[in-house]
């Protein structure tokens, strides 16, 4: 159902802190324009957690008018089932093509109240829903056997597999075979993901960086392996500004210096600033000087 | 400003899931008639992510009836610094007596984020405020050196130490002398942090063990330490449900034994059951079991 | 120098706790008749701690005996730099072709000390060297950086990488292009880390499933990776028994059942029991009953 | 048995590499001098592992020279058990009057093993044992349940408890009463241990200075707590630096501070240099421009 290049998209705010629909549209259609196969609004990387219900919807709608018919999911990521169950229920009102859902933002679900939450959420969307899971963020594993519990809703067609463990993947394909969509989640451990069999890729320098992307995916899946590497090597550096407690901050600096965006979030976050600030724009800097030239794929 | 014992009360809700306001008023009750110093709403044992800010309001107003003009606190703990602040001005208006904050309940702030935030909640209520330190639940560590950055503000008056490494206590003490009240925020840690100087406890088992939790406060203010300890040890077993993924469940259980209340919680949550259940159970019958008598203080 | 498959052979011991060369002979030679390309004695698969310099010596020379002029690699892993020496000397005098060395087994070296052990042994020993960097067992970790330091060293020629991260192999060639061979140290990574460019493998599972562990690394480097992806899903939950605190108890007891040979250590180790025997025992004979036959290679 | 400050002196070596007798005579002199209790030698901090058999015994016939009848305790570390019978032999032989010991150096013992193991020593040495239990260094956790069955063989005697966690203790008591001994061995969480009711102190920081480690520890046993705690904290800065990958060079440095010994170690480890050592110096200097006067006691 879901393949391919799916960026998690940043939200953008004007000066005055309101949402900038302007720059989203734009920011967004870069994104459609570089052969990206869909998009995920309200994100972590989308700082869905510091909006209101009605800017997440707002955001969605921003998505859904540029994506040219490939899917939009949104995000559901939130304390309590309640508010979870709302945001599914909203979204797909207003024409959500999926949902990407967090079993929970803040408690640690055991496992019989990870099982309960997701399919409440299911049942409050009725939509395809890709499942999240990542211990690290979360702290909360949706394991294989959890996944296996959750087959028989014919709801859950994918996994955002963000465990950090490369295994992972394997794992999920000895146990569900090709039951389940496996992308992986983590920018850094894309290339070795599509090695193993994932099909796809939720990607977060994919906003900066989007033909990139989506190359070494294409490359990879036209078998040119050798050539994915290499562009994967390159590119190293800058994913690895995806797997940090700043990557909102990180990746929207690159989005300033790349394609020209800007900076700005929502507090508690602050941009980079100081020392900080200084290693991550050199590292990007650096990147971009010796920008290779992409190889024409089909 | 505070000190004692300042119970981290549960939230109450009926069979429908609504605010059960007769039970809290009887149960916050029970804290006050066993000498606590206070009341804490709306934390991580109040569910207070799991309930609006109009139900946050209301436990409040309901520990401020029952409180007796002792101190009642709010607690604060979003995700975006807006949602903190909004909190703040509220429960200011409603007639909080101070506020517990945590710097953001998603995001790990660095060190300026988690300043700037504790400030503006600050601003945004204009209360004391007491600055809830738990690097363990929230992934960011508010040090004693951000401490003492904050110190030149009147309004940050006391620490809930949860650290979860009782060395922090003597750090603390050591850096800032006795600028703010230091309350160990660990339930199986209190008599270590009371022995090295802190001068209260916001606790979690005196839920359930109201008596218990004060004698031991109590008795080794009055340099009764042997005796304290004894108690201390006998409650051991009962304090180690308070470091828990499930402490709230864990603790509502506890109540359901000793004071004859329930164990209905907000989804994700679920209450203990099966295996777990048991053993919790056999836990606290086991204590109450040999449940010491206590000595008389002043 | 060194690439392909390089098991890190275990050691076998007769009844009486002695070393048992005829049984070594046997299992070593299925190593070879499989195509590996080499044997690492005395690693703590070998159990080599366990062993006095003189066992260790002797373990070496009975694999000289059957490499039929593959290289052999002695293990240099000790508390302190004077006995790691000693086993560089006294390996390099009895005929070992290189050392696989580990710069402290006990103590957490910092950087410095780290670049000095591993020049001492060099000196001591004047053998090319892989330098095993594993910062989950030793605490010690070899970055990419001291790998840069060591690099003026003609000596040091092979990394064996067991950071137990995958992205650690793209950082050496980022850092170092071909400057090391690279060598993989961790069973269930194997795949991952040939995909995206280490020229070996320093195997565990080969031990009792040689044919297999060959096959797929042949497989690779003819491009044939579906094929190679097949068989190596196959394997995995064998290959999982290597990342185990009791890899020597479950390798010996995989050998047990598949190549006829004895599950016996030495103290403190003990051979697994009860229920932890039971789980082991099935995920080899589950994994045995659907052993797949080998395509041809070249 | 065994109470109150038991020093884990550290070894003492010429410029040539070889043991300074006459250096350890003159330190360990000290300790006895201010009042301690017995000595323990070849542990982490006395470089036990970087030391012959022969060197360790020689060392132990030092201590047994300087400790006036005080009991003198051989530490027991090694890979194998084995090794760590020989060693135990070997002391008890020359003379030792206890043993501390560790289950292994290198590989993490199951519950069986580290039983096991612990049994097989108090065989070959016959003399009292004092477990050594560091989850943290060791990897190896001697649990209250695992001390609870070796109970039953009365050469087990005391517990050096280094969990790193102060609730351990507790856990102890509640499930052994007064079986064991119970004696911290964290420099930087004794007090709280004592607070609790551990008997001694298993001391690092004693080496430079052992005059304020046994005030601590008497003061606390006359119920002095206040004074005690004053101490304490004024102590705190140098008790840190027995927690730390560094300790042998921290405390060697804080020797040639306090004591006008010398900071020689055996390789890998090498002293202190650079920024570190500044700081390290830096904190070493400031505390001791502070020392306070110590109370009269008993």
């Amino acid at each position: 159902m879901w393949s391919g290049v799916l960026p998690a998209v940043t939200s953008k705010f004007k000066e005055d802190g309101s949402l900038d629909h302007d720059e989203m549209t734009r920011c967004f259609g870069l994104q459609m324009d570089a052969g990206c196969d869909g998009l995920i609004v309200c994100g972590s990387l989308g700082e869905g957690p510091m909006m209101t219900l009605d800017e997440r919807i707002a955001v969605m709608r921003t998505a859904k008018a540029v994506s040219g018919g490939k899917p939009v999911l949104m995000t559901v990521a939130a304390a309590s089932t309640r508010e979870s169950c709302e945001i599914a229920q909203r979204a797909a009102t207003a024409g959500a093509d999926g949902l990407m859902v967090v079993p929970s933002l803040v408690y640690q679900t055991n496992d019989a109240e990870t099982v309960a939450t997701l399919r409440a959420v299911a049942e409050a969307g009725d939509l395809p829903i890709m499942i999240y899971s990542n211990k690290i963020a979360y702290r909360v594993d949706v394991t294989p056997a959890l996944m296996e519990e959750l087959a028989s809703d014919k709801r859950f067609v994918a996994i955002k597999e963000s465990s950090d463990d490369i295994r992972r993947t394997t794992e999920i394909f000895n146990r569900l075979g090709d039951r389940y969509a496996v992308l992986t989640g983590v920018d850094n451990l894309a290339y070795e993901a599509l090695a193993v069999g994932a099909v796809g890729w939720v990607a977060g320098l994919v906003c900066a960086f989007p033909k990139e992307t989506v190359a070494i995916y294409r490359l990879m899946k036209e078998g040119r392996n050798a050539e994915a590497l290499a562009l994967y090597r390159w590119f190293r550096s800058l994913l690895d500004l995806d797997v940090s407690t700043y990557l909102v901050q990180n990746i929207k600096l690159a989005e300033a210096l790349a394609i020209g965006s800007n900076e700005r979030v929502r507090a508690p976050r602050q941009p980079l600033s100081g020392e900080t600030r200084k290693r991550v724009e050199s590292i990007i800097r650096a990147a971009m000087e010796v920008r290779p030239a992409l190889p024409a794929f089909g």
